[in-house]
Parts: C-alpha cells; structure tokens; sequence
C-alpha cells in the first residue's frame, strides 16, 4: 500500500513548449520526489503543436471528421508525455507515461468534445507503490469503442482534476504560464491583485464572465469532488491562487474579480404577447442551433407585451437573427428586430455579494458617475453583469476595480 | 460476410511526405475501391518525422528508455493514419484509422525491436464489410501489458506482410520511392536492371548482402505464409518486382543480383589450437556482446592450427578485437591478432546458381582478369561473396554485374 500523499500536478502547453522547458519541469517534480510526495503528472502537447497539427490537417481536409481530428491531436500529449518520462529519467527518477487508453479513461463517444466517464487508477496505483512518477497524457480518452477521443479545449486541466478525484488527493496543482487568479486583466487594469483563495463559484463566474486562466468543466469537477485546485506559474516558484470551497477560505472579499466580455452581440425583441411558452420557444432553438445565449433580461412593456433582450458571440449574431425572423409569425412579433455589435459584458464578481447589501448600487453608480450607459442588467447571487458601449468596457472594469477592490475590501 | 478481394497495401514515409502526397495515395487507394477491392493501407511516419522525434528526445535524454522511445515514436504513424483517413473522406471514401493498439496487434517486450505475437482481425473485417478502406498504423504494436512497442527499422513492411497473413490475402504491396528490387545499385551499375520476379531466399540474401529495399523480416514472413510481396512506386503506376516462392516464378535468371558492403571490417586470429569448441566460444561472446559476424573463414594451417577469418561492422570492430583478446590465454593464442578496416563484401546472388556449374569459378576469374585480390571467400547456396580492398568494389560490381547479367543469362 501506498500511504504516501499524492498530488496531481498538471502542466500546461508553454510550460513544455521547449526541451529546456520540460526539462525544468522534471526539477520541479524532484523536489516533490525528494519531498517523498507520490506525483500523477498531467501535460499538455508542446506550445503550439496542436495548432500546427490542425494546420496540417486543413490542408488536406478542411471538414475532416472529428473521429479522425481526435485521433491526430491526441498525439500531441503523446509526445510530450515521453519526452517528459525521459527528463525524469535523465536526472534519475523512475518515471512513466501512459496514454489516456493505457489507464482506461473513458469517455463518452463525443469526439473532440468528449466528457470522461470513468478511470482505472489500478494501473497508475501499481507504479505510484513502486517509486515511480506517473505521466499520463491529459485531453484524450477512449470511448467504449477504444476510439481516441479528446476532451475540447482546456481538456487537460480536467484530466488532472478527475485523476486527483479518483486517486482522492484533495491536491491539485495547474502550472500554467501566469502566477494565478487576478481580480481583473493586468493589461487593463495596473493595480491588479493576485488572489490568494478564490471560491469554486467565484472562480466558475470569473470563466464564464471572460477570465480565461482555467477551463469550466475542471472547476466544475473540483467543486463536485471537494479539489482544491493550485494555479500557479511553472516559471517561478510562488504560491498562486487556490481554487476551494467557500467554507475553507481564510479571506473572503467583497469583490473577487472584474471581467469584461467583448465578443457578443445583442439581440432585442420588442412587443412580443406576453404569454407562456415563447421565450422557451426562441431559446431552445436557439440552443439547438447551438448558439450560445450569455445574458438575456426580459421586461414587461404595456399592453401585455413583453421585451426580450439577450447576448450571443459575434459570431453567432446573423445566424441568431435569423432564428428570430422565424418565428415572426408565430410569435406576432410586429416590431423589428434590433441588434448591436459593439457591446461589452463587464461583470463583478463575488461571493461577499450574497451578504453585502448596495453593491449594485455601487456598481451602478460609479458607471453612470463616468457617463456610462447601461443598456442591460443581469445579476445572479455572486455576480452582476452589465451591457455598455464598448468604447467604454475598460474605463468601467479599471472604475470597478479601484472602487471595490483597490480602495480596500470589507 | 465479405467476399471481396483483400489487398494489404503499405506506403512508406517518402509515398507520405507531404500533403500533396498524402492526397495522391488517396487516388491511388481510390482506383483499387472503384474496382470492388477491399483495401487495407499500413503506412509509415511521415517523411522525416521519425528522425526528427529521435532529435527532440536527445536534446532531453543522451540515452532514452526504450519504452518511452516507442512511445514517442509512435505518434509518428498515428498522425499518417488520421491525415490519410482525412484525404480519403475528402475524396468521397469511407476511411477509418486505427493504432496497433486498436487492432489488438500483440507483440513481444522487446521495446524498440519487437516482434508480433498476434493481431485481431475482428475489427478490421467490421469496417471492411461496411466498405471502408481500413488504414493501420505501420511499425508499432502493444505488448501484454499494453505498453507501445516498435518493430525497429523497416517495421512497417512487416505490419503489412503480418496483416495480409492474418487476413488470408496473398496481395501485399509495398510502395516506395524506387521502381522495384534491382540487379545491383543503379548508382554504380549503369545497365542495371528491374526483375520482375525475384524469390524469398533471394530477397534474404540481397537483404542480408547490403540492398535495402525490404526489410529481411517482412520477406520471412511473406516466405511463411506465402504471401506475393509487390514492391513498387508510389509515384507511378508501373508494376515494378514481385517477391514470391521460387516455384510460382516465371523467369528465373542465374544470378539476380550483385552487391556490395562497404560497412564491415576484417579480422584474423591466426594459430589457435584446432580443437572443438573454441570457434563457438569466440562467435557466442562476440553474439552476447550484440557485435552482428557477417561472413566467417576458417582455415587448418600446420600443427593442428587453425586460422580464422571474420567480419563485422566497422563500428564494432575495437570492441571485437578487445573481445578477440581477452580469449588469447584461455585459446593459447600466440600469434598477433590482425584487422584491416578498408574491405568490401561483393556478392552475386541467384538460385539459378543451385543449378549451374561453375559459377564460383567464372566470378573469380572475372576478379582476377581485373587484377583484384580476393582476402576471403563465402559461399551460400543462393550467393558467393568475396572480400575484396574497398577500393577495387565498385569495379568488381560492374565487372559481376557485366558478366553474370548484362551479357545474357541462361
């Protein structure tokens, strides 16, 4: 039996971008070796060698099927999980790689988009017992059929926290490229902070409301597993942000993160019946066409006529338009059917909301203090988002932060 | 049940190299499937892939493990399988790829020179009897722990040879970027010529002798299970040479091919008591030392004292001579242990010869009317080979060659 403390350690694409690289990444792993810590090593494929892949692949066939695109991307992680064992191997630790078959992650038969379903830990179990560092490939799996398939972008962030979850560590450490979780873009806003804890709905929001540092379903994985989850930079040796329940927090502020979104659209439906059964209507299409609906607020207007105002990605608008066109006459929709492109979803975030009376206000009043229009109000318990004119999105998240979060939190 | 003809056909890393290549095996596979044909595809890495992932690894490990060396390697014919699946589909062609793993395709341990144990067919008749062209990973296999192993240099040939044999076909063609098997190289015989048809001890022979075209595995294996071996371009649409049992052959020359190697290095140990056993000891350490003895001599000189001569590659050839040492107590050998680096083997090969006088004879006048000393000579029942000075063997190859094939055979 192993009773030594496991940790997942998951190592992103930059981090490996180089022989250097992943040659540092062994000392680091050493010093958990020498630690007598049992390390599960998730990397991601060389910089940009899944883009250079698809490249590839687009000269050849530009529609090519999605069986076909996970079986070439999965070799990406393939080669880095080698060379990584290699590195290990260099400086004198045992190390071995596996492929997402080789330890029977399974996944449903989505390709390139696949969800996990189950993992053996017999095999990683065995070689953790004999002293060795366990590197497993992250972003692919097999289905039922032993096709490769791969888990979208961000995959490899969620191959890690399942292997913590099924290898019940609680430790789960995401080496990327930044030190951790900001409370709002550094490149917009100078006075950024690095948070020390950050909540698993905070952090949830944060991805959702355009803070891009980890990917959903990972969040999602450590909230339903209880992982903390670690992001930190594989360049230095820092602490970074940990991701954790709510409960276990040593600082709980105010307002945890300002984001802006600057991709969607906005879509408005004037003079619809107010009657049961159309917003559900518009959106399922909506969703069947899989376009993405961000925010969407729906008022009453007079005469039992309702509005409808919601966002979709850029991309998505004309498509969305002309769902909605469609259903003019069964909806009776009389009025036209307006859009705007250059908006900006900016939000804050924070699970100190659910207990602080006045932060819409607040919020509110420093943009209209700045001349800010806002044209849409979403909120939810630990975020409010606002819809403004573009041209205004950095002055609003820079007026955000210093109001909530650099001139001191609660 | 599918009862159409089976073809194994196997594209090496030139036939894959690019894109644009890639794209024209996919019409060369589409002209066997528009005739009905049930084809399965093996191919190689593509182009130099290969060698540039050996590169990578040595920038991070002088001495990689094996196992992580075929993990890595691997990846090479996993992104040729996925590319070419895309090329076929976007000509309209069901395509499907699988990895040595997919297939069930077991080899033994030995990473990095494996050899196949066995291979599922279940799979691969699935998808051939819903008319997809089924298209397999080359070189690589999965041992019975399911770890990747490759089958060494030249593995491909042989995954294609081993499938036509678990498929029941006799059909297996391998495309390259030469026309065929040669009577000797067009680089130093000018009249050289394309056999049509050669024999599977021929190909062994000419293989072992220094023409590369197949590898010596993959002829065993078509020997064994009697498979037509089709060797041909990938860049034309000539027939090019058929290795195939001696019996079915059509034309059969005296001698088929002429060779040289310029590789290996002579040694002489002179004076060893002539008693049982010590040959043996001498080739046994020398085989446990993995130093590869090409051609051996031996020859009873006075007082019960023997001599013998032998070669091996000119990268052994300090460790053999240390190995030749450190016997000379327990041998009671007296005399000086002598070497000389600058030999070639020059060989004429041919099972015509079984049954034609003289040919030794004829081949050692033609050294001799040339002036050239011939140092050792070996005989097989298929081959003569001669040791020659490096210097005199590209003449002693045009001369065999002259004699033997360009004036007319029997």
């Amino acid at each position: 039996m192993n009773d030594k403390k496991i940790v997942v350690q998951k190592y992103g694409g930059t981090s490996v971008g180089t022989p250097e690289r992943i040659k540092a990444v062994a000392e680091k792993i050493r010093q958990y070796v020498d630690r007598g810590i049992s390390v599960v090593v998730v990397v991601s494929a060389m910089g940009h060698a899944t883009d250079e892949l698809i490249k590839l692949s687009m000269e050849i066939n530009e529609n090519p099927s999605r069986r076909e695109m996970d079986m070439l991307l999965s070799t990406g992680e393939q080669v880095s999980i080698s060379l990584l064992a290699m590195a290990l191997q260099n400086i004198g630790i045992d190390a071995v790689s596996f492929t997402g078959s080789q330890i029977k992650l399974v996944t449903d038969g989505n390709f390139s988009n696949a969800k996990i379903q189950s993992i053996s830990t017999e095999r990683i179990m065995k070689y953790l017992n004999e002293n060795n560092v366990v590197i497993v490939a992250g972003f692919q799996g097999i289905d039922d059929d032993e096709n490769i398939t791969t888990l979208g972008r961000g995959g490899s962030d969620t191959t890690a926290v399942a292997l913590a979850a099924v290898l019940k560590s609680r430790d789960c450490e995401i080496y990327t490229d930044v030190n951790g979780v900001y409370t709002a873009d550094p490149r917009i806003v100078e006075h950024t902070k690095k948070l020390n804890e950050i909540s698993y709905d905070e952090m949830l929001e944060l991805a959702r409301l355009g803070a891009g540092v980890l990917h959903s379903r990972s969040v999602e994985f450590a909230k339903k597993y209880n992982i903390k989850l670690h992001v930190r930079s594989s360049f230095n040796s820092e602490e970074g942000t940990i991701v954790m329940p709510r409960e276990e927090m040593m600082e709980k502020f105010l307002i945890s993160g300002v984001t802006s979104k600057l991709n969607e659209a906005k879509i408005t439906i004037r003079d619809i019946p107010d009657r049961p059964g159309i917003a559900a209507k518009l959106f399922e299409l909506l969703g069947k066409n899989k376009i993405y609906v961000n925010m969407i607020v729906q008022s009453t207007g007079h005469d039992n006529k309702a509005s409808i105002s919601f966002t979709v990605l850029k991309e998505n608008l004309k498509d969305a338009i002309a769902i909605c066109n469609s259903l003019r006459g069964e909806f009776g929709i009389s009025q036209g059917i307006e859009s705007k492109e250059n908006i900006a979803i900016v939000s804050a975030v924070g699970v100190g909301m659910l207990s602080a009376w006045g932060v819409a206000g607040r919020m509110f009043k420093v943009l209209s203090d700045h001349g800010i229009n806002i044209e849409m109000i979403s909120t939810s318990e630990i975020g409010i988002s606002c819809v403004i004119d573009t041209k205004y999105a950095e002055l609003a998240v820079k007026a955000i932060h210093e109001i909530f979060i650099e001139l001191g939190q609660v």
